[in-house]
């Protein structure tokens, strides 16, 4: 298993800045301004203006010669000045990440496989499930499993138990890969932007429970899955990725449910690794991302 | 524009039936027995048994040296045994067809060019248009434009008008390629099956006006198109063909749309040369497809 | 890992049967009547006739009450009338499966968690490597790893080794799940028809070492993989499955490489599904896929 | 046909530049900051460094304050400086275009709607035929037709009538939209850059004549489509798009063919589009796409 990671080592030098904030005139001059006098060298950079909510994004990766804490008083003096929101990182960090599963193992078994073999920069330090199934999985991967089982009288201990998991293991991000229970008001707001999570249909058709029942009733010709951030609405989070996949009438429930599989766990690992390089920044209900 | 046809030009030999009927064992045989009784060469035949309806639905191309009145006496009797919905109908005979717009000519333009240069199987008998505007794209075809506005007082009149077009210039088929107006349900169950209608999102997502608004609202990352038959329940009728292309967060609800026409048209189109062709058989509310 | 199979699990009633012989009228009526003697129930049945090589095609599922053997005599019967070339198996029988690995484990891995937790109907008996490096994947699915080392001087003795554990496990089928190795034209021939090989570009193009190399200097949009039959000519077999994804100037050869990864286990995948379901069948340098 | 346009109506104060030039540290910033000291607004941005070739790659939407004079003198300047390969132009101004063709209508008809209705920013200025069959398409949407016949005798003639054409009328652009003949190595030496070909195949697969021919015969399961620049290297040139469709063994050449317009024409279209609003720069064999 020794697939070349498409992503760069972390290295020091090489830092990602993302920013949003109120779009005006000289925004990217003045970023790349400051960036210059540091003597960094813009290796990678994209924005979006969003006329519709007049905010400004950017993503740049930057080499850079001198200490990043001289970058960072440049960016908060910037920041202060254009109200920006930002965020620097070193370029293929991995990124601390908490994967939680109930009984379905095939987004945990990609995302694991992907970690270790195809340089997706997450360095997956524990998973959740609230059944047992899928301890093997994690075993084989190496990364400690930690059962914690939900019902309706315990759901408020399960979830003391997870973050508290969150805050020893300096968890950055959570991803639901088909746990299938649902994160309470209270949780989703304090993770805000940080766990994700993938729905098995073609957002915003097929809601809540049973995705692929419904599509079977309603003879689609396509079956779809979405990556969106979790928030206290169920399924209305911000999207970050969809995609589909053919179906025609000899599907049954069962076969939509294979086929989609496939897309889910496609889906779930672009989403996270978009994230995990921070190309995602949300703006709104919605997402900028700087694929 | 001298295209080849893909479909083979009618023959009054070759011959197409599609049939419906309760599962049960030996139909396949039945059928296939009858046609070889009278010499027939099976040439194309795809078949689907429906678990969840009982249902047994067929398609069979086959190419006859006796005459048609033969073989329609044969299959009546089977058709009482067996209880089936059947028709009969020479391959590749174009299907005359109305089509009905309002001011964006995509789906219309698109229609008339492939009737004319690759082997659509439609016989464009008419354009009907609430507006006048695409009136110079049906002239340059040759196909005669009738012009039936409609407001609020006029639908009934308007609606007669159409249904007194259908009769008498032996319409089989209306494709309403972007027609803005809504069809009472008075017609939609006197052109039952009949009509088909092409929706501008990927249902069930975003139904109703503004899909593009609604899908840009949502921050979806694919857009699509979906043909269907029109039913009473507006936008829930049985779905024949979908498609999506992909968006982002640069698309405005403009690109979206100048996105989405293209998807709208090869939907449609698809959509139609499957009507056409005999390969959609209506399975309740979803459709059987014989691709 | 408890995902339903979509493929129902075998039952000595439900047969499939294939075949193929020169094309001539009567050919399907013959078939089904031979099943409906027995009391069979077609479940599914696709056929094709091919004009070029005079060929017909056919795929039948029928669920049986009399011994396999009785429908045995008939076909045999049949066979020598139509000159058929056929097979009856039964629906949904794991096909017994070697697989050759070298280093990169994306499709071995796939294979294994799909057979376990997809239904994939192959029942995985060995792991063939010439490098070590995936002997742990074989572990955590309990399946043998046999480790036979290739060189130019020991070639030969590797293939014997081989063809033995393909004579000692009865296998049925062998997959060249990414194996860095050539087989010997006199290896291609005598497993002819049952050796499918993932290759990392869309053929034709791209033949040979380093496809995503090629395709890099080649400055291509999209970048493929091709399943299929294994045969003297290198890259030149039928054709089973493709598929594609998008690719930019941002690309590296290793981002494509990593981009492939997903495309090539998703095709060799779909590829020894239909396999092991009976629905390829060769014509000539082609394939008939019954999907 | 009122479908309104994508791209924004040309404005003289929305200007869009492009560049390339070796790499290295400080050129976005430059650019940013001469582009700011002149008042402009960047209102969309892309950039990309490539590490195989050295060279980096810009294109800036920029609104600006200031006569265009003003910004060019700077920007001559930042030419000489970083050795710059640059333009300047209107943000939505239509690229002067002459499409050349010989009988098949599918690409002519498709640009020449999407120029009318959907806001594809080019001016068709004439459409130059080597048979008379287009004629009338051209005549619809109001543009000279010219006949200019190609022999083996009167080849060089034929350019030299072309080139005439391309003077006279400030042609900018010249589409090929399956057009039969292969230019003269001079003439595609004359014209580099500036020529777009759409080929019937999925590049570098099926090179030459009849490709869906070639695909029929090896037995692809996709087929597709690439435009590219014109070199003297047939079929080898810079390639700026490409798209695929599904086929399977029910395909002849002629449903090939048909399957293949489609993609064809959605391919070209967008390649047009992409060059006329300055998204594609060539980089040696290959292309930047700022899509």
């Amino acid at each position: 298993m020794t697939t070349p990671a498409p992503t760069a080592p972390a290295d020091a030098r090489h830092l990602v800045l993302t920013l949003s904030c109120p779009d005006r005139p000289g925004i990217v001059n003045a970023v790349s301004g400051a960036l210059a006098r540091r003597g960094g060298n813009i290796t990678e950079s994209k924005q979006f203006g969003d006329e519709a909510s007049g905010l400004f994004f950017m993503r740049v990766q930057v080499m850079t010669t001198v200490a990043r804490e001289e970058l960072e008083k440049d960016l908060a003096e910037l920041a202060r000045t254009y109200s920006m929101t930002w965020s620097l990182d070193e370029v293929g960090r991995p990124m601390r990440t908490l994967i939680m599963v109930s009984k379905e193992g095939h987004c945990l078994t990609d995302l694991l496989f992907r970690a270790r073999s195809q340089g997706l920069p997450i360095d997956v330090v524990g998973v959740v499930g609230n059944h047992e199934d899928l301890r093997p999985v994690a075993d084989f991967y190496g990364v400690p499993f930690h059962h914690i089982p939900v019902t309706k009288e315990t759901k408020a201990d399960a979830e003391a138990q997870l973050l508290e998991l969150v805050d020893s293991l300096n968890v950055e991000l959570v991803v639901l890969a088909r746990y299938m229970q649902i994160l309470s008001p209270t949780l989703c707001e304090r993770l805000h932007g940080g766990v994700i999570n993938i729905h098995h249909s073609f957002l915003p058709s097929f809601k809540g429970a049973n995705p692929y029942r419904q599509a079977h009733e309603r003879g689609v010709k396509l079956i779809g899955a979405t990556a969106h951030y979790v928030t206290p609405d169920l399924d209305e989070g911000p999207i970050i990725e969809q995609d589909v996949t053919r179906a025609n009438h000899e599907d049954s429930v069962e076969t939509l449910r294979a086929k989609g599989q496939d897309v889910e766990r496609r889906v779930l690992a672009q989403a996270v690794r978009w994230h995990a390089e921070h190309r995602v920044l949300l703006n709104g209900l919605r997402t900028v991302v700087f694929a």
